[in-house]
């Protein structure tokens, strides 16, 4: 199949008319790279999209991974898949040199990891889960386990896993009962527990399955404050050489409704009370650890939604532009051909709404990875400011994606009526698939905590500050006749959410931290249109310098429609916000008014 | 399993408190009915709906139909299923005591359609469609028809079709191009075409096949003023006696995102120019015809998918109960044991916003139920009055449930979090299943266009008038100090709704009829909310009545549940008509400005 799943000359206009990533090469970091070698990388990470991954898009979901007893047998073609990324660089890519990596800019690495994701989701994931595991053992591990295991794993012959949730805690993190024995002068830790829910946690196409697994140490505190993160892996290093089992069993995997490509396992450790795991980094430190980790894995999770996003409406695209049906709406003569569907305005108005999501996320999520990389190469108060961004932005680039993902590709699945309800086309696959990304690192709910409870007022509210200041910086921007009536509709917004976010504020200065967070899951709905708005400012901007330059046809129907769909964001999505504001500032505390028994009947 | 899906005491309530639809039998039609028939039956259809559906539920979704190349496999069950629903007069129950039929009331019919629809709702469509066609065929039928098709239907031995759709004519009726050729003596004429997405348009669990379908007699005007309708069975009788095939051939069938129990079937007839049709009625009267019997069709997705959303509910309510995890917001010792999660807000919001949805809908689909009651008991200006409300609200009735059950289903997965996200348990089924609805009987789009186009506009606006005088009757009603401000809110969004609605018309009395109906999907929208909101007063009215009387504590939890729904509705869900309201008189024009080539890149 040659179907387009996302847009070449879109992820170009956002990398570099947007967002300048280009411009991240003049630090000695990234000074390896240039605008050549970063297009070079695109085109590879086309390739192996549309060569290998796309092809077992839909045959990955009709023949989901099973569980044989032991283990989990997943297509064949996982194995190839893993050490192509490991021979072509893409599991240690962002990793620093000292650590054997390719120190590419997160940004870069991560409009290829779009790519990867809207050709194959599922398929994406398994290296994409082996270098987030590679890396914690990189930072935090010695010099022993990154030989040991990093290595390998760097390589695509084993597979990494965050391995973090148990049955009795989900959500609940601080319920983690996995327990670790230290076994006096061994160098390792006995372990005994139940994972669940593990992704690619285990499988047959790996030659090894290494998680990285939080545990609590006999005798340290309860809670989060007592978790310490372990090498855990499914073959351990045997004394007499060689590779021997460490009872880590695969008990089962999930049936889902969709990502189904990717094997969910439940495991359970130390059966045969010879489960060992080598302490990472300090002890009870683990949640600080895979922390760190955390704003990159939420990333990738929007990340994975929008690039799904973008395949259904690439799907819902073409269909429209060629199903035949209908007439314009003041054409009453049945005798004349019937006209495309793209030329009835519900239609447009559907794919508009696609398209606003998929490039307002997209361009959400390079400016995450840009600050990430500006961490990277930064110090003092400028680092400390991005990362106050980084931190406050992290649950809206998780969620919105991940909520709009929901809409978007039900909406493509509309655009294609009958046809897009039957599995003979693609986007019902991607809604179900889809679906998936407000439940797994952290749900939405969670996710709205953290954004109100945790970032909005850290710091005393500074990373707010921050925000506000960049954002004002863009609305001056956007001065010209055009654009100047969108900055003061973004203005008004983050005056708006400054005002709501004020409110709800009130209610926890009062000492009502329950009013204060009962609609946080609302409040980050809100947040997160606002900050879209933002990325469709930014981008209407940059379309409309280039507009301003001799362009071809084809670019300016692609500009044109750019600056449309910023309308449309404008219009269409922003507006949501004065209801968003008045359910908020209404703090009805009706959801703590309910009780359980309320709904018994 | 014995796991809930609906709610007995809700549906009573509905049924009994709010919608009074025992008034209906001082009327002779129903007057062999008394509330405790009326219970009879409920209790009835709750025995068929535990007993026998639900347990096919999920295994129906496993094992979809198949296609063996001249015919579907279809579960065994159906086959019984079917003859159970003709043995019970399921199928024949709303037809009048003259064609056989048991004369039962809509609303009371609906009821244990809702039922059903909650246990198994791929299930209940075979005898729904059934009961469809025979129905048609009772009203406009001569008595050979009657006596031939409709007779064996009712019995459950046949199945009933509506075939509409083709391959070229989906959302355009007026393209359908099988045709009717007639044959001089015969009382036949031959059929020649294809029909696409015919749901149970074939299978091997019913004696016979019986379509009623759309087709054009040679000669007839192009458009769809020269459709008339057939009757076209699988089998027809044999003039030897006996039954023979009549050349209506099943070319396959679509598998599904859900509703995966029922059978979606490609048919082509005439393959060997022997496929006959019997003209049912009078010539190019077809779609006259079909769309009499379209607004119960209407009704019945909007029951379906709220029917769904409500199995799903229940699936949620369940686990939250049983569920534990977290601890209250103010509890910062990991040491307490966790709480069920039922007791965090936003497990709460997300359950009340599922029964806001599902008791809304519901309601209101009782109420479109009397009102096809009332338009068969009255006459004259009242008769007119209940038709014109019927026809108006009928959008609404599809789409609102059809829409709403999308996010109402995915907030039950949310609730069960990577849970629900598993087939081990039911609600992604559940969610898959609902897909449908916006989709089939005509897409929202379809009903928009409907609403804003033809029903606002009819007779010169009189439906909206005696739509907005029933709201105001209600706002009168809601006069205790609890109610009135719900009287009010209901009372300024009936007004909003007018304002624009008249901004609307605006555009089309100055000729731009592409402008006015552009957003149509979104007036639907906003007109749903409004509608639903008035059936959230109407339901609060009578549980405040009830509550004045003394009641067990059960049922007081049940009444101040209602009570507290009543008020999310409106403090949550009705808050959006602000942000729809700004969108549509803003009436940008913007989807109409944006041409195909913008989307290209």
């Amino acid at each position: 199949m040659a179907e387009k799943f996302y847009s070449e000359k879109n992820l170009r206009f956002t990398l570099y008319e947007v967002h300048s990533v280009e411009s991240l090469i003049s630090h000695k970091r990234f000074g390896e790279y240039n605008r050549e070698s970063f297009d070079m990388i695109l085109d590879t990470a086309k390739s192996m999209a549309v060569d290998f991954m796309y092809p077992l898009f839909a045959e990955m979901d009709r023949n989901p991974p099973e569980y044989t007893g032991s283990t989990i047998k997943v297509n064949p073609a996982v194995r190839r898949y893993m050490e192509m990324s490991g021979e072509g660089g893409w599991i240690n890519a962002i990793f620093s040199e000292d650590q054997g990596g390719q120190q590419m800019p997160l940004s870069l690495f991560n409009a290829c990891m779009f790519i990867f994701a809207s050709a194959n989701y599922s398929l994406s994931v398994y290296p994409g889960l082996t270098s987030g595991a590679a890396g914690l053992i990189y930072n935090y591990g010695n010099e022993e386990l990154k030989e040991k295991f990093a290595a390998e794993m760097v390589t695509g012959r084993w597979q990494g896993t965050m391995a973090l949730t148990e049955p009795e805690a989900g959500s609940s993190l601080s319920d983690v009962k996995t327990s670790a024995e230290p076994v006096q002068g061994s160098g390792y830790y006995l372990i005994r527990g139940q994972k669940t829910f593990i992704s690619a946690g285990d499988h047959d196409q790996a030659g090894n399955i290494v998680h990285l697994m939080l545990a609590r140490i006999k005798g340290a505190p309860a809670g989060v404050k007592g978790l310490s993160l372990f090498v855990v892996p499914r073959y351990r290093y045997a004394e007499a050489g060689g590779m021997e089992f460490n009872d880590v069993n695969c008990a089962g995997c999930y049936h889902k409704m969709g990502y189904r490509g990717a094997p969910i396992a439940q495991l359970s450790m130390g059966e045969s009370d010879d489960c060992r795991g080598y302490l990472l980094g300090e002890q009870n430190m683990g949640l600080a650890y895979m922390f760190r980790m955390m704003n990159e894995a939420r990333i990738n999770v929007g990340l994975g939604a929008a690039a799904i996003s973008s395949a259904a409406y690439y799907a819902a695209l073409e269909y429209t532009k060629e199903r035949l049906q209908g007439r314009s709406i003041t054409e009453k003569n049945p005798d004349k051909p019937q006209v495309a569907i793209i030329g009835h305005a519900d239609i447009k108005r559907m794919l508009l709404q696609q398209r606003a999501i998929v490039e307002g996320s997209l361009s959400l999520i390079v400016y995450a990875g840009k600050l990430v990389d500006l961490v990277s190469i930064s110090e003092g108060q400028e680092k400390e400011k991005y990362e106050m961004l980084l931190d406050l932005l992290t649950p809206i680039v998780k969620s919105y994606p991940s909520e709009m993902g929901i809409v978007s590709t039900s909406q493509a699945i509309q655009c294609l009526g009958g046809y897009g309800y039957s599995s003979e086309f693609p986007v019902e696959q991607y809604m179900r698939d889809s679906r998936i990304h407000p439940i797994h690192e952290g749900t939405t709910g969670i996710q709205g905590m953290d954004l109100l409870g945790r970032k909005v007022t850290m710091n005393r509210g500074a990373a707010v500050q921050v925000y506000v200041d960049e954002i004002m910086k863009s609305v001056d921007k956007a001065s010209s006749p055009e654009l100047k009536p969108y900055g003061v509709k973004l203005e008004n917004a983050i005056n708006l959410w400054k005002k709501v976010t004020g409110t709800l504020a009130g209610a926890a200065a009062r000492g009502n931290v329950e009013l204060f967070l009962a609609d946080a899951t609302l409040y980050l709905e809100f947040s997160g249109i606002i900050c879209i708005a933002w990325q469709w400012l930014l981008q209407g901007i940059a379309a409309e310098k280039k507009l301003t330059q001799t362009v071809s046809s084809e670019e300016r129907n692609f500009l044109t429609g750019k600056m449309l769909t910023m309308q449309y964001f404008y219009e269409y999505e922003l507006a949501k916000i004065v209801s968003l504001a008045e359910i908020l500032e209404g703090m009805s505390g009706l959801t703590i008014k309910m009780q359980p028994e309320h709904f018994d009947d």
